[in-house]
């Protein structure tokens, strides 16, 4: 099933009600647990923020198990190399940058930005051992990306868009956190809006409308409005989006939420009619351990200036702590469904919203089934 | 040898120091290690004090690592639910209990006390979801017990009768919490009072004599009584008996200790002669992991109160403190036991007290082997 | 590999530099990963310091996963049991000694110097059960040895000569903790000076030369000078060798120092000339878990008394403090080469230094492969 290509289709916005929806066959089969597909290597993700890795250092980070270790050196981009000395495998990351190379901690082994090992203190330089493997890297907007893949496809691989970040219109929150589950719990997470009932304390009572969405091999997308049924419209909205006067429908419905997987990255974005977005979010769940059992998230929350800008300014700690809460509950839950899956040893979801079937699909088909061999 | 039904038979006095108990083979043989014979489920347990679910809430417990909700509507009585959402298995007992139904805290499926799923809030009614699986359950005396095995089997098997706690002439103490061991060092912990060498700092020198027994298809007592050999009478006991003017054995002999294991529960009553006892301890250890490695005591420690029935009561924290001491010192020596099974992957003990080889056969008869299916 | 013998030859001092050094094939081949081999247990090993045992007690050890408990009675020499009860194998150590007995704290179960039962209080003395296994057990210089292996060889088995703790030329501190890495690391990492490298911090930079070493069939020895290229010389050296006026190489070549594993015991000493050695360090690293993937240190550094003998006295918190940061770089490292080989599921250092592949190859040969039956 997961080889089935998907016509590109619009969805129609009544198929959540449709009965045949609970009678769809899960996303997942016997002999796919999407829970154990594994990220697809040849997209570009990030593993740090720039802000990070000071000049003429080194950090440490991973993806998917791999250790990599980031050297920003005095002058110069950041280069990535295989976070494991040659010698007896211990980081990288842990040595000192001089000049363009970086020395490993314990012997002091010395490796170049081409991952070639070109010095041991106390060899001859006639002959020298093997040195590491190394990432194509690049900065962008205050992320630091590698190409984990082939690296012959790195140049061709389109290097994402990331949302409004650089756009002076928006100002941007940069978040994100590890999360003990696999990046498809976050993905279907944010893309089933229904989950809204549990952010009712922090948001109030708000009912989703699912208006319809678009279903392509490596793209599914999602489309709401909401109407306030009940609660107090909270402040951090109020600020977004100016005042409600009436909490009717058709007042609702104005606005429009956009949630798109566009594999491997998402985005959301909340827009009134034709207006540019008031909110635009890029995010992306880079798998941190070999199995995928837990990620780290990277998130950029563009929110548009109001015409007086420095209000965003002063409004910007509680539009934090606001989205903080959020993010806290909605990682509370996606751990507990990976407690679940562990506890149950596979995938017992029985998902009846037809947007999140799609969404599964295109996970399967994105990414690389757990028992292909691991680029480790 | 699990299978041989053993006839009811008295056990004489003297069979703790006959040699031939030395002789006697293990209760476990290679084929039945008794740590890994499963709790049998086709029994009442209880899984909470009433004290922890409060009107309109729900709360989650464990019975051999299936997770149980309990829910308490505003009115009516608790019920019990598998703590798995059907739609994405994360616990019910986190949702929210609204008239005789809980909703999930994530997308807000509800669910009835027959464990149907009565509303998704984003579909269509005429086609609900499936739901979850129900235990039933009952609240006697401040506990709510389940039956965690085969529904149709509840109303015939025997409620526990839990001892004297619902005797106005008794004052009780309910106590327990999660100790990391097999239920069976529990049984036998309890049973074999010649571990009273253990507690020497806490009762003083105490001579336990075994006085005989029995030995039925599910149930073993044994009956002791105890000469003070050394140390002074502790206050907990002075206060329970009455001092004691000489430590003679013959006066000693008056009190009896009876403890029984009825499966699966546990009993220790202590009485002088044909009185009422003046102690009554019920019993039980609850696995809550799959494996069954972990249980939670639930205890109900009843003590008979004194003519002038303040007394008991200003007494009771002094109480409450010895019994802590001694159930520490039980919970860490069980927990070592549990932690050399682990270590030396099976069991090596080497029983030569006739009464716990019996109880040792008991556990297995009573059990359930581990590789049977198990009913998660 | 392991089997072959080789034999006794001494390494020129310009091995490090060969071109050929880098050729050499890995001491580890596929059939033999170095830290899956088990240490020789037919060897006398410390498993406590004197100070931690007091008169009529009892404290538990290990040694390779074997639990061993340790028993001092208020007369006569220490002795070594099994660490579990061989009623229900909880630890002895945690028992009662009375006379040269120690007595189980569960149910008072009493065990001499042999091993063997000698009481179970509620038993008649009749028949006792068996009891629970001894091992060689001498003390020294505020050592307790145990002999693990066959006890038929703890008498022929040369007891170790440790280092200059016995002679009042010097003043000895006794240091270990436990470090989370298989004991070869701890050997590779002393024996090889080049790491002198990551302790530049604390030491100033150093440049070792390799002067040549010894490649026996038990033994591998190392000899390096030291010439000063950086830094200040610190005060706990200056303290121990003077004050360097010039850090010309030529005088720096003067002090010697000397590494040597000699299975299973490392020796460190620096001298100048024929001088007896300034420092004498004896170790070796007590394998914990079964698995040996933790060690416990035990270390005598000895450092020679100066003529005014209470310089050294007062230096001492000092010089303490000193060897403390130098050990904890020292254990975090090994343990980030540990961590490193678990993630690898092996071995897979390039090693270029001849001495240490010779090093390798006598632990090889010295120790017992991972798959030959455990004596637990």
């Amino acid at each position: 099933m997961s080889q089935t290509i998907v016509t590109s289709s619009v969805i129609a916005p009544d198929a959540a009600d449709s009965v045949d929806s609970v009678m769809e066959a899960p996303a997942t089969t016997s002999s796919t647990d999407l829970r154990r597909v594994r990220s697809n290597p040849d997209y570009w993700y990030p593993v740090a923020w720039s802000r990070e890795l000071k000049r003429g250092k080194t950090i440490g980070t991973r993806y998917a198990g791999q250790p990599i270790a980031l050297v920003r050196p005095m002058d110069g981009k950041v280069f990535a190399l295989e976070d494991r000395c040659a010698h007896r495998q211990v980081p990288l990351s842990l040595g000192k940058v001089s000049g363009e190379a970086v020395q490993c901690c314990y012997h002091g082994w010395a490796y170049g930005r081409s991952g070639r090992c070109i010095d041991v203190p106390y060899l001859g330089k006639g002959k020298l051992p093997n040195g590491v493997r190394t990432y194509p890297c690049r900065e962008q907007d205050g992320l630091i990306f590698i190409f984990p893949g082939d690296p012959a496809k790195a140049d061709s691989v389109p290097f994402p868009k990331l949302g409004s970040v650089a756009d002076p219109a928006y100002k941007t929150r940069r978040f994100g956190e590890k999360v003990n589950c696999h990046y498809s719990f976050m993905h279907e997470n944010l893309m089933d809006m229904n989950h809204q009932f549990m952010h009712s304390k922090q948001m109030g009572q708000m009912k989703p409308r699912f208006l319809g969405g678009r279903d392509e091999p490596l793209l599914v997308e999602a489309r709401y409005s909401f109407a306030r049924t009940g609660g107090k419209q909270p402040w951090g909205e109020t600020f977004i989006f100016g005042e409600r006067r009436d909490a009717s429908e058709k007042y609702a419905h104005k606005d429009v939420m956009t949630i798109r997987t566009e594999y491997p990255y998402q985005t959301l974005r909340i827009a009134t009619g034709d207006e540019p977005p008031v909110m635009d979010l890029w995010i992306v769940y880079v798998p941190q351990d070999a199995d995928e059992k837990t990620c780290r998230v990277f998130g950029l929350l563009s929110i548009r200036r109001p015409k007086l800008r420095a209000v965003l300014d002063l409004a910007w700690p509680f539009l934090v702590a606001f989205t903080e809460r959020i993010f806290r509950e909605d990682r509370d839950i996606v751990e507990l469904e990976q407690a679940a899956w562990q506890e149950l040893g596979g995938d017992h979801n029985q998902e009846v919203f037809p947007v999140i079937n799609m969404l599964r699909r295109l996970l399967v088909r994105g990414g690389i089934p757990m028992d292909q061999g691991k680029p480790t």
